[in-house]
């Protein structure tokens, strides 16, 4: 199934080859800077959006109309698959939880959806991507929330500067946290599997709240649920790629992380990360530097391009592209980056 | 002027003594969680309550009549000194600048106030805590905004999770910055300066957002801003403490530091940090173990405290009070640090 651009230089960098060129995907490349996304937005809600595969699959494949990247990454959330489980989830813009779950028995009615029940038009959008994609070097990648960050969500209820509330659960309630996370681990492994099942050719675990915790928290929350997603998806010919932000105390525990690839925000050049993770580092410029002018932005991507060698690298953002970012600085960065041989360069 | 307390626990430690008992503090330990303040609250708006000294006072030594702690820490905001510059600021709950600044000419017409106009309800309020702590073993801390901080809320205007804005704007006009932050650094060192005059025993310096940059940018925008800010304060007899929060990424870069103490948040455990900094720590329990069981903050508190041996140590949180924790779980914590003997402790 996943023939089409299984010697991608995207596929070939997530497994780890030391690649000539970095290959080139950004976080949020399908969004709201660009003015095609926002044609769709202005006549689609959030989950119309996501529902939809005709416009999942458009939206998806818009970035790649413009620039020539290596990798598409499904347009969804990672809230996505959680009203299978019976969880009002709006947006407004950011996930609203309607009744956060607090108690032993709003965790216990939580249902464990089938697999073909969790997001059907998921799928659908994957299968319509990739017959686009078809005979292309582009990778597709599907992804999901980390049982943790998906905690987060659920237990805070909306978008919170520390998520003191969900911290709190946690020390109050570590049981019944573990009880959430037990489901939403189950969940995230039957949601993947059928991303890959679909054509999904790499995913990636969006832990984007895993940061907030300290490396004991994370060590009994965070960890053990990432390796049983990871060690489930393992064998299924499609590399794991693990997400975090703010979480560069986390790395020593990182090391052991049963996937392919570490994404790395902006805030610690490569370089130093790679004395803690023998993974491929994909990452990390940061995403203001797109709004700086064209030579910055050539500079910046040098650096982190030349702190990248040293081992296999896929070039990204440390988080997501920027509303206000110019579509014309992503085309600078793309150029920069193509131009960039990871062979001949030496190491900083 | 600081005799009253010139040998108290906490300002022993502050000079670097490892002493036998860890000086208390907790950030926000005056505020939302006790009813005191709720009830001054009620009839008080944000800036009511800065602004005149005897409700500031009042509040910054209400948790003192509650819990035997070793220091008050005045009852302000960052945000105090910046209307003198002309920059209007409210609070809803957090602050919001009503005019974001971006362009040089708003940057060009901040005024540079004179010492004594820029907060003399603080001067005030500090003689006013000065004179009720007279004789007992408790320090007052005053405190500023540290200029990158500062510049955070000034130019993005309000609340963000990360700051896109501001982190746009160091890279589109880096001059632009320079400028800001020199003007800012120039007024906290001027309102720091007072406060020690009026009677503050020790000052810290809040860079709440230096976490969200990486090494390079801060190394740029912050730590000279702060070096100048700790230098221009030496030699005043007062011990100097540098707070950043989720700046793990950071330490390499702190180790330089003009200042006695740095807190750090609850991310990395304190003998780990001290592989990095050879100030005193201060820190670093996670406000969330206040929300659990007192047997639970019993024990966090102490393996905070293990891990704060071999060094200089002053106990607080790694933020503020959350604002539904318990009154009794406060004392609780109090008691528990009192308890432990760090000279017949093993260090772990």
């Amino acid at each position: 199934m996943n023939t089409s651009s299984a010697t991608s230089l995207f596929l070939r960098a997530a497994w780890g080859e030391d690649t000539p060129q970095a290959p080139l995907w950004l976080m949020r490349q399908a969004g709201r800077y660009l003015p095609e996304y926002r044609a769709i937005k202005a006549r689609a809600s959030f989950w119309e959006m996501v529902r939809t595969p005709d416009l999942a699959a458009e939206i998806t494949l818009q970035p790649l109309r413009r620039f020539p990247l290596d990798a598409a990454i499904l347009f969804s959330d990672i809230m996505t698959p959680l009203p299978a489980m019976g969880v009002r989830v709006e947006f407004s813009p950011g996930p609203v939880v309607a009744e956060p779950l607090r108690s032993p028995a709003q965790i216990e009615a939580l249902r464990l959806p089938e697999t073909q029940e969790i997001a059907p038009f998921v799928a659908e959008a994957i299968r319509l991507v990739r017959r686009e994609l078809m005979g292309k070097p582009v990778a597709l990648i599907g992804f999901a929330g980390a049982p943790l960050t998906l905690a987060t969500y659920l237990v805070q209820g909306s978008g919170s500067k520390d998520y003191e509330d969900f911290r709190a659960f946690l020390r109050q309630e570590p049981a019944l946290a573990h009880r959430l996370l037990h489901k939403l681990t189950e969940l995230t492994i039957r949601y993947l599997r059928m991303q890959i099942e679909a054509g999904a050719e790499a995913i990636q675990l969006f832990d984007s709240w895993a940061g907030l915790h300290d490396q004991e928290v994370y060590r009994s929350f965070g960890l053990p649920y990432n390796q049983v997603v990871f060690s489930a998806l393992a064998g299924l010919g499609v590399p794991r790629i693990y997400l975090a932000v703010g979480a560069s105390h986390l790395y020593p525990l990182l090391a052991s992380l049963s996937c392919e690839v570490v994404s790395v925000d902006w805030r610690m050049p490569l370089d130093q990360v790679r004395h803690f993770l023998p993974h491929t580092l994909q990452g990390n410029l940061d995403p203001a530097v797109l709004l700086a002018p064209p030579a910055i932005i050539t500079q910046e991507a040098q650096k982190v391009l030349r702190a990248g060698l040293g081992g296999a690298h896929i070039f990204n953002l440390g988080h997501g592209v920027i509303r206000t970012t110019p579509p014309e600085h992503v085309a600078c960065l793309v150029e920069a980056v193509r131009e960039f041989n990871r062979h001949t360069e030496v190491s900083t």
